[in-house]
């Protein structure tokens, strides 16, 4: 005990200020606050904090510049670990839907992996600069409306647009039915939770998109799966077994290129649908993310157009077509709409005005179709070449589905073949896939994997061949 | 029987467009969809759809422009109700706390009333001209960095900045340590569905904010109110009975002026609460969002600053000091950091860009602190002037607190004058308060108003002047 001494305060402050340093909040060049400022903030003497600038200093952690003040120094690594967002798949035992689906968002931000894993649109394919423009001129023109204030369903300007759309494709809404969310995901949140209590049963398709899953999750919600064909959706005669023999309290649907099969409900089906759960009063939820993304004429209809008690709510977001990074979606809740607007103003009040102002400028000026146009036909050729260069790449046995509309590919491995074996050995070859186990809570896809065909280009055959190899090694190793 | 017909297809489209602008879907001046791409959308023939837009056109709805297409023709009302926020009031008997917070966020857009209701900062005192125009910069430099993907925890530039600021104030967070949310109010409710399950238990202060009761309804939550007092906060030994006493799983807190109340809890009363909640290993959640809007120096510590046990998820935002509008705000969530992230993933995947890049800039650009200097100034001065003029112009036995920071009065009206009626009447005089029904679960505060001081100006001396006459005369007439 004889040897410990008592760190002296200005040991202990240059030490808390370093560990800071370190864990980036003042990264390399940064001037770190003034010894006045941090004298009277954090109560410490003037002398003390001045002991702590210069021992730093003498450890080449500070560098002082005269009339100016401490800066953090350029120098070389302590060798204390980096962040690293790789560490996320070192723990195979750890595996859930969450971790997995953390790391497929996150896994976006590395440029140099070949991207299959989220199901992100071509940023080529966006209208970014433009957009960008058009919400410039909304910061310069409308300084304190989008300031302050404002009723929680969000801008009329968007409202109305969103509205006009709908008259389009069929589905009468006006702009009064409508709330700005951030983002289709957040409709379905306040959709779940504005019909459902924690602890009740939810319908989805099987496979279901993951984010479905996270948000029953979320909610205590437990979950029916309903077989789907990847072709047209949802078995109806097992949906109607379900509800008839099971307490199902919502269904949630994506009968427009469901995510992650891309299959297409058809129009009598979908009537049949909305009819039978209107009957028994179960809410449906659409996420029609997907629905203007198809390939061929006519628009597929919503359920919504079928609707006549307001039983259905459809949830939508400019995501996958404008920008996903301006987080705008809407939901028209029907007759939940108040309990939906409740919500959204509990959770967060309302979305940010300006992202919602910019895109309801671009509906306005009339590019959005042509814009629609372009990339329907862009999006049905990535969706083609993809599936060819896998049918050519992948081992024989594997099976792939053609999608009408969307842009991901579902693809089922030869051999039963444990689809996060191969997300694993994919990102150690920096490739993200998208493993068929986070699109069903009874693991009915482990030998399925989900492929973006969005991120194809001219060299991503090169990318699907490394991957096909992959999955012919894992095969024959097992 | 015989005298019915049947309506003929052109013009049940004609009725169902006509609905749609009545609705407000297509604004007068609008150009309605041309024929041929309603006819392509709809799947009505080319003939039906002219044979409906000549009918409109006859009725006057519709005009059609010559090489342009048909518009949405300005004529006299057609004598169908507008749709109007009032009638919100107009039926007592449905009246929630839901209910009257809607009222209350929608309220702001009215630009004529006097606005005591809804805590919103003073546009005047925010920085938006410059925010918007570093907004501006950051869409015009980095248009595919903030278009498409990212970390759900949100942009490391505004978490650095978050982090440096917290050193400031004593807490140490790394920028890993923060995730950015949808404003304060998202963070308090992800903090919340990390800590709690349905069904739990949560203490909170008495009166507490009605968003904060909101969140604790839609996820089920029960409540349990311990007595706050207006001046020093919760109290510390109702606190620890309640935590012995019943099986609470989580503590909100605002203890740096809380709202409604304005109390600031003393330094030793957080340290003391930070302490004896990790010893029992329930998560303190703290709502600090008026913890930099102090009147006089130091700025008060955050329970965060106490907390080495990673059990306080401190929440905050930028939307009293620089934007409500860009809905930007961030959660320390300690070691529920990695629940709240996919939480916050499966919500909504990550906040908008934009937003957080123009907020970063402006507090690296270092005016943040500066800016903070003069609306606290301000903010103290309104409220003061506030304060004297209700004490001038309320009846005698009107309690008025004296807060520290913040911008907001709680006033206890004489008489247990019931603060609904209060409301009801001053919407009719075009005044809009806080009811002190909606801080309360268990109606404590029924007698209370809470009044925003931050519209304070000149002129409000004469609603204030106003808001006392109705105040007499609902006084007199019980």
């Amino acid at each position: 005990m004889a040897g410990l001494r008592r760190v002296p305060l200005y040991e202990r402050f240059a030490q808390e200020l370093e560990s800071q340093i370190l864990a980036g909040t003042f990264p390399v060049g940064t001037r770190v606050p003034s010894i006045r400022e941090t004298s009277l903030k954090r109560g410490i003497s003037f002398s003390t904090v001045v002991q702590a600038y210069q021992l730093l200093e003498n450890r080449g952690v500070l560098e002082a510049r005269p009339q100016s003040g401490y800066y953090v120094a350029l120098r070389p690594r302590l060798g204390t670990p980096e962040p690293d967002y790789s560490s996320d798949h070192s723990d195979p035992a750890e595996v859930s839907i969450d971790a997995v689906s953390v790391s497929l968002i996150r896994d976006t931000l590395k440029l140099d992996y070949a991207q299959f894993g989220a199901a992100m649109p071509d940023p080529a394919l966006l209208p970014t600069a433009r957009l960008n423009r058009l919400l410039i001129d909304c910061a310069r023109g409308e300084e304190s409306s989008i300031s302050v204030g404002g009723s929680p369903a969000g801008r009329e300007e968007l409202r109305i647009q969103i509205a006009q759309r709908a008259f389009g494709f069929g589905s009468d809404l006006s702009p009064d039915d409508i709330i700005i969310t951030a983002g289709c995901t957040e409709a379905v949140c306040l959709s779940l939770q504005a019909t459902c209590a924690p602890g009740d049963l939810v319908a989805v398709e099987s496979p279901t998109y993951f984010g479905i899953l996270l948000a029953l999750q979320a909610q205590h919600l437990r979950v029916l799966e309903i077989p789907s064909h990847p072709r047209t959706g949802m078995s109806l005669d097992a949906l109607r077994f379900a509800v008839e023999n099971h307490p199902v309290k919502a269904v949630v649907a994506m009968s427009s290129f469901s995510n992650p099969s891309g299959s297409l409900m058809s129009d009598g089906d979908k009537a049949e649908m909305v009819g039978f759960l209107a009957a028994r009063g179960i809410p449906l939820i659409e996420d029609d993310i997907n629905g203007e993304l198809y390939f061929a004429e006519p628009r597929p209809r919503v359920t919504k157009s079928f609707d006549r008690t307001g039983n259905v709510l459809l949830c939508s977001s400019f995501s996958k077509d404008i920008s996903p990074g301006y987080r705008t979606g809407w939901v028209a809740a029907g007759r939940h709409f108040d309990a939906v607007l409740r919500l959204k103003m509990s959770l967060n009040i309302r979305s940010p005005a300006l992202p919602q102002l910019a895109i309801a400028r671009f509906l306005e000026s009339g590019g959005y179709e042509h814009h629609l146009r372009a990339i329907r036909r862009a999006y049905a050729r990535k969706v083609d070449l993809l599936a060819r260069s896998v049918a050519a790449n992948f081992p024989a046995g594997t099976r792939i589905t053609e999608p009408q509309g969307g842009f991901v590919l579902w693809v089922q491995l030869p051999g039963r073949l444990d689809s996060m074996r191969l997300y694993r050995e994919a990102l150690k070859s920096f490739i993200t896939i998208a493993p068929g186990y986070i699109f069903s809570p009874s693991r009915k896809f482990d030998d399925f994997v989900r492929l973006n065909a969005a991120s194809w280009s001219d060299g991503t055959e090169v990318d699907v061949a490394r991957l096909g190899k992959l999955v012919a090694r894992l095969l024959d190793a097992q």
